[in-house]
């Protein structure tokens, strides 16, 4: 007997049938003698279909007033699900973001969680209450409503399961856990039992989508057990905790891409001291995350420099950097958005050196061309050709995971 | 230059135009120089939709969490209208009920309003924001949401003017105001320009539903000035206050109708001292409000007692009394709904004692049979059969109001 903190996205809610479905879950965790609080994403499409609203009278609307109306639809599926456990003859009670005492900074659109003001919260579990929270929102200091940002939800529940000292988070989603690889996509792709904060921070960050970031970053520094579930299924998902039990023999976790990046390269730079400095300074002032960077030697004692930044942060990139073309110094950029990353992530992969060259190996072997390469503690990434990214997966995992392959 | 709170209902905020053009009136108003607090209802069908995706999922739902569901509705009109005056370039800022510190008693669905915490309100008024507060709720001393049932935006409205002190509280809907009878059924109906809290209360309550009774109520007692007026053709409308200046001329002011009305009789009650209030004691356990009320002599030392309903609460009205039989003592109870209330409603109608024989007389000369009557200071209301509805509400209009007639 414990309490639990079970996540529910949009796809999860999405209708009356389930979320009688996700009632179903709460409850029967809330029999096994468990405390509960469940947290739930606006229903579906819920959210495109209010921001579409808010685009036919205001398209640059402030980010203060679409957080206000955004944050409706989780108050819509939270007393709807708490509708639904009532039905079925249990005490239950839906709060808001600002019920459940969940403060943030300004930062409308993309507040962060400050703290939790757990009080609400502790008085209706002390009732033997199911409580529902409506994710992906908090209130800030002047009492504004605020929003998450992109996988709102997940920081929700695990900030949440953090203040209140929960045994267990579950984010529950419509697939099985996390997996070797996509297993839409990757023949033979295995899902894992359990997986570290680190790894699953990698297989986040390279395009897995499983889980947010955000609410790993959260998990690993609260030490939160969280676990990926499918709603559907009834089966077993993926641990992922600080250490797993057996991170010896586990060299590769799993197989990622992401399709959703550009490359911009700036050629014929001057070689002149703090150019890398001002050029990421320039983008990090605009928000821009760049993750993989090369520098080489051009001709002529310049340099070249390309990163990779996020899809949607291409034109914003470019014109940020043209507009400082004379600071700079550089000839012209070069942008091409028809690059993908493929990575392979492991926590025991810093032990065995020999994991980078089995994968540039069974990527040779298939004839796939390496643009670029990057390495971590836990990963190794290559960018390749959009076109060559469904088969670099399939090569790697193969090599990786197959009982015929070289890995693990 | 003063403050205005103007209130617009879901009509007048049923799409992107509608909301742009309550934008308009906003701005309008505040471009004078004055404050304004706008009190926005739920998009046209916004709160149906509401209540039939709740019912598919609990048809017996806890009113706190449908008070949660749809509390939604006032939020999203409101964060909308906001955005549309955002892009008319005016600084404004969108509030729920619990962000306006409307505080309420715990009654869900049905919620009185308590106070008003003026606070944020008023710092938000300092900043010369255009503030866009939702109807229709507040939040009770658990800090749940709650709605205040119907015509609540119309009592948020006036609770607001009364809180800050405004100098006007606009009503703003589909019609031009306040008229001697409905408009669209009554041949002749003029517009009144202004009308007395207590003949607008008489009114509401005999079904002219231009302003809802607790809204009328709470002005006369805070005596705030209102206002009836168009959101569409931009004309005065019609003045709601404590005394209108030609007071004395004013025999009638208005003509109504009400079909929405059940008549019950117990008849053959044994004659015993008490038996009324044992009626209609019973009744009140129940919140069933009971209007007109008729005691005649039946045979052989019994009475019969005849009462008015709301329709919608004939069959509670007559279960309570059918499991009450014995203890009450009669016969048989008789329903009917195929009765109406028509009344003429007018202040100066006291000091006039030949205005009801001018009604009666009306009704006469066009053959309409009176079943029941009753009388107050400044209302004189019949039950006619339902069928004679118009024509009566026509002929008794005539005759006070055209030119021809016998009336002012």
């Amino acid at each position: 007997m414990g309490l639990i903190v079970q996540k529910f996205g949009g796809s999860s809610v999405a209708d009356a049938d389930k979320i009688r479905n996700v009632a179903r879950i709460i409850t029967e965790t809330y029999r096994k003698g468990h405390n509960v609080v469940a947290v739930l994403s606006a229903q579906g499409d819920t959210t495109d279909d209010l921001i579409a609203k808010a685009a036919e009278i205001n398209p640059h609307a402030s980010k203060r007033e679409m957080d206000m109306l955004l944050s409706t639809g989780e108050q819509i599926s939270c007393s709807l699900c708490a509708m639904a456990i009532e039905a079925m003859g249990y005490p239950v009670v839906s709060l808001t973001g600002w019920q459940a005492g969940v403060r943030t900074n300004t930062g409308y659109s993309n507040a962060r969680i400050k703290r939790i003001e757990t009080e609400r919260l502790l008085s209706e579990l002390d009732k033997k209450c199911i409580v529902i929270v409506t994710g992906f929102q908090g209130i800030n200091r002047y009492d504004d409503v605020t929003t998450l940002g992109r996988g709102g939800s997940d920081t929700s529940a695990v900030a949440l399961a953090a203040a209140l000292h929960a045994d267990l988070c579950q984010i529950y989603t419509d697939v099985d856990g996390v997996y070797t690889a996509d297993p839409r996509n990757v023949q033979g792709a295995k899902k894992l039992d359990e997986i570290t904060f680190d790894e699953m921070l990698e297989l986040a960050t390279l395009g897995a989508q499983v889980l947010h970031n955000r609410s790993v970053e959260m998990a690993k520094r609260y030490n939160v057990n969280m676990e990926v579930i499918s709603s559907f299924s009834g089966k077993p998902g993926t641990k992922v905790k600080e250490v797993v039990k057996n991170v010896e023999k586990t060299h590769v976790s799993g197989v990622a891409k992401d399709k959703d990046i550009a490359r911009l390269a700036l050629v014929g730079l001057q070689d002149t001291p703090g150019i890398a400095f001002k050029i990421f300074s320039l983008l990090a002032k605009e928000k821009v995350n760049v993750d993989i960077i090369l520098q080489s030697i051009g001709r002529n004692d310049t340099k070249d420099i390309s990163f990779t930044v996020h899809k949607g942060d291409k034109e914003l990139a470019k014109r940020v950097l043209e507009d400082n073309k004379e600071y700079l110094g550089f000839d012209h950029i070069d942008v091409s958005d028809n690059i993908a990353k493929v990575s392979i992530v492991g926590a025991g992969m810093i032990n065995n050196p020999g994991v980078a060259a089995t994968m540039f190996e069974a990527l040779y072997n298939a004839g796939v061309n390496i643009n670029m390469i990057s390495t971590s503690e836990i990963k190794v990434s290559v960018l390749v050709d959009i076109s060559d990214t469904d088969r670099a997966v399939q090569v790697i995992h193969d090599k990786f995971f197959s009982e015929f392959g070289g890995g693990n």
